[in-house]
């Protein structure tokens, strides 16, 4: 067993007494515990504050870009021992594990390579500016710098990799420092790939803190140029942005939560085509990956009425092929759930599903006895307009629920009911109904993913985040933004409008020439 | 005397009751009364919503500007009229009645100029997109479409006319119905501006809605695709955030609070030099313009130490210049506060500022009795450093206090304190010490200006807010956003991620050509 530590001001620290147990969810064995007890996380808070936000601040995006790749690489060398971690701290296959752990160095050599683009500046280049009055030497520009404080991230417990890199490469090539904290559950994995940054001395001191395990009173310290980004619960998003402080200081707060995402076949899909395979293929894998717990999978998949049928025989076909076990055993596809409250949780939740009328269209098989482990579940809702649950309860396991609609219009107006998504994805080739499905989800949705017949087999799955697009959604999705290139570093800089002599600006503020 | 009623649900209606007393700020007596008990506000939101939203989206940025263009004639064809209505409801001599019209005016000109820009798209092009993977047909694209929800505006008592046109101007171009809700003290200007709008039926049906008098529960209606923008007081932002539907459907606000705004002369300025002079005149413009209620207006003015007496002298002496009394009246410039609650508010904050030691170096003289007329304030704080009062507790009035400072890291120091600010100002001509203090400031700060030799008679007057720039501030002053120019929309649109075959998308979603 490990006892994990809490990187804070500059050295590891250990909280007072036992401390939270983690256990393998294959086995219910503890396998770590940790401690924040007693720990000073105003002084944290402090010390990345004064020591890390000026290290950072004086490095160019070059600079810094550099860091991440370097922190890529790292964990990329250290891929299999990071594995090894993660199927005993998460109850992860190999492929769950490596999504995750590829994810967090694909997203950091992603920022490293933008950082290398940006090149020597330490701020973005203005824009061009425009004239303010009828003199043309009357200017103004927009400049956006970092915030002066610290970044707070507050982590999931089904990503500790990627979760924990794709939060801090934005923000540290911004040029803020960051206080990471990892779900108690699964911080293990986040605290290996810590400490091997830390270790390999790759970032300025107080530019990356750990909090490994309870947070305290961590954010009642967050003031106004800090920065608090939370993936996590609907319910805890909410419960972060009343913060008293947070109001007060008007913190930026980003809300990732998860969602009630969406797949719509539209009208005039032939069973069987290549755009079919496709629905069917993405569908099994969103339900099935990380057993579930993604906050980008599918929960609700509607198909016209007439493909309903259609699409139950071909889902249940392909969801019979996943087999559930312990990480590592053979042909083993899917692991179990990561915490005894998971599991609760999610048979709970289709059970609620099920009161409301939903079917049980398919429960696949799944060890008994030690471990978290929970069969494939599908569903069918014949009567989504009247349902309420299964537009609003998401059941965070392998679990989704089909549903027949009936003409465009509506596929949107049931889309719509849940309240704002990370995610809808569309597969059709008809163009005008491909049209309506984009322009009428893309309001509720972060990101909208069509698959049509040209890149049938070239999509990448639709739970899966690109650091190059936008990740967050309305609503219920927590109403956020992150990733997206560079659109992501605007949450740690603040814009500012300079006014003044035009000549005399630009080279204050390195405008680039040619302006 | 009017009463005033609310345009709600495509119709004016009346509340019950007597209603609220609206005075006028020169004689108190009342010269309007207004109710909204028993409206149906959510009646009203659901109009807006399912009447105004799809009209607006369905015209192009062309037509929404035509609209908003105008808007902006018909109230410059009735400045005259308008003006009298703020000098009886507002107490607003000629000037700073013009200052809000015009402001309305030309900030609805601006964006409707926009608009035609933009032309014949119903949405913003995407951008270029970029390259998913290794394959060339998968491509992403970001969207942005109107939110599907109504733009609720609570506007301040000071800005009748322009904050409610600022506001409308960028949702309405955005496709975005509005219900806007002065502050009731002079909300009859406001009743003015609308009732002349809607009278030219301007706007398509659930367009504009007004609300004239208590917000009662509207506020409790907004729901996910809604926006919310208040300008007021900080406290009321803070309430503003945390009420639970809010919170609960990731309602998006936008808070623009008063805050301690800042001056600063830069060392190495000589006293009656082209910059000082500059300076000197804008304080005393910024201290007395709209009776110092502004959200932008200097409070805290600070200069070298060695340049504390003369500023002292020139300020008292461009100070004495401003006549206070009725509005009309032969000389008068500055006018009366807008409600007694102000006078009181601001003859305590004076005498707070002065029980922590700042000094009185002027005071103006003001008409006594009947009017909530107060005097022109110049107070001077000797020991910034270690005054609190006088960073945080903003009187909002015409009241600003003088510090000296030691070197540009401590007037950097000393600003800060502000906690975040819409705005400071900056007088030099020094690169290295205007650079270090644009720098130094603009994390704390939503706009600097910077008044140097070359363009000290071309400057706008640092408080006025340029449609073409940001208007807002970090942690005090709301954390908000709004105008400059396209990226004001972006609070009324939601970005989305979309994915797919290039050529298809490309099609689909009218990427402009050439990409």
């Amino acid at each position: 067993m490990i006892r994990l530590q809490s990187y804070l001001s500059g050295r590891w620290q250990d909280g007072e007494g036992e401390g939270a147990a983690l256990r393998d969810p294959s086995t219910e064995e503890v396998v770590a515990r940790t401690s924040t007890a007693g720990l000073d996380f105003g002084a944290a808070l402090s010390f990345a504050r004064e020591r890390g936000g000026p290290a950072l601040r004086a490095l160019s995006f070059a600079e810094r870009g550099a860091m991440l790749s370097a922190m890529s690489k790292l964990l990329h060398t250290e891929r299999d021992a990071l594995i090894e971690v993660s199927a005993k701290s998460a109850g992860t296959p190999r492929g769950d594990a490596k999504f995750d752990i590829d994810g967090a160095a694909g997203t950091l050599a992603y920022y490293g390579s933008l950082g290398k683009r940006l090149g020597d500046r330490r701020w973005l280049a203005p824009d061009e500016g425009e004239q303010l009055t009828r003199s043309s030497r009357f200017w103004g520009y927009h400049i956006e710098l970092p915030l002066r404080g610290v970044a707070v991230h507050v982590n999931a417990f089904n990503f500790p990799a990627w979760g924990f890199a794709e939060k801090a490469a934005v923000a540290l090539l911004a040029g803020v420092p960051v206080v990471t904290k990892p779900a108690t559950a699964t911080a293990w994995l986040t605290y290996e790939c810590v400490k091997r940054i830390l270790d390999a001395e790759i970032l300025p001191e107080g530019a990356l803190s750990l909090v490994c395990g309870g947070a305290g009173d961590l954010l009642m310290h967050l003031r106004s140029q800090d920065a608090l980004a939370f993936t996590g619960s609907a319910e805890t998003g909410r419960t972060l942005r009343s913060l008293p402080n947070v109001i007060e200081h008007s913190v930026r707060v980003n809300v990732e939560a998860d969602s009630l995402n969406s797949t719509v076949v539209a009208p005039g899909v032939e069973r069987g085509s290549e755009v079919w395979q496709l629905f069917v293929r993405d569908v099994a894998r969103e339900v099935t990956q990380k057993s579930g717990q993604k906050c980008t999978a599918t929960r609700r998949v509607f198909v016209p009425t007439e493909l309903l049928a259609a699409a139950q025989e071909d889902l249940v076909e392909e969801l019979k092929r996943t087999k559930v076990g312990v990480p590592g055993d053979e042909g083993v596809r899917m692991g179990p759930l990561t915490t005894a409250q998971q599991k609760t949780d999610v048979l709970a939740g289709i059970r609620a599903l099920m009161d409301e009328g939903a079917e049980l269209t398919f429960r696949g098989e799944a060890p008994e006895g030690e471990g978290y482990f929970v069969p494939v579940s599908l569903l069918t809702q014949p009567n989504p307009a009247q349902a309420t649950q299964v537009h609003q309860l998401e059941v965070f396991g392998p679990v989704a629920t089909l549903m027949p609609y009936e003409g465009v219009e509506q596929a949107i107006e049931l889309v719509a009911r849940g309240g704002g998504s990370l995610l809808a994805t569309v597969y059709g080739d008809d163009k005008q109904a491909l049209s309506e499905l984009i322009l009428g989800l893309a309001p509720h949705s972060g990101r909208v993913l069509v698959g049509s017949k040209k890149v049938a087999d070239q999509t990448t799955p639709p739970g899966m985040v690109l650091p190059s697009c936008v990740h967050g959604g309305p609503g219920r999705a927590g109403g956020g933004e992150e990733l997206g290139g560079l659109r992501g570093l605007r949450f740690y800089l603040q814009r500012t409008a300079v006014q003044g002599d035009r000549a005399l600006l630009a080279r204050l503020l390195d405008v680039p020439r040619g302006d």
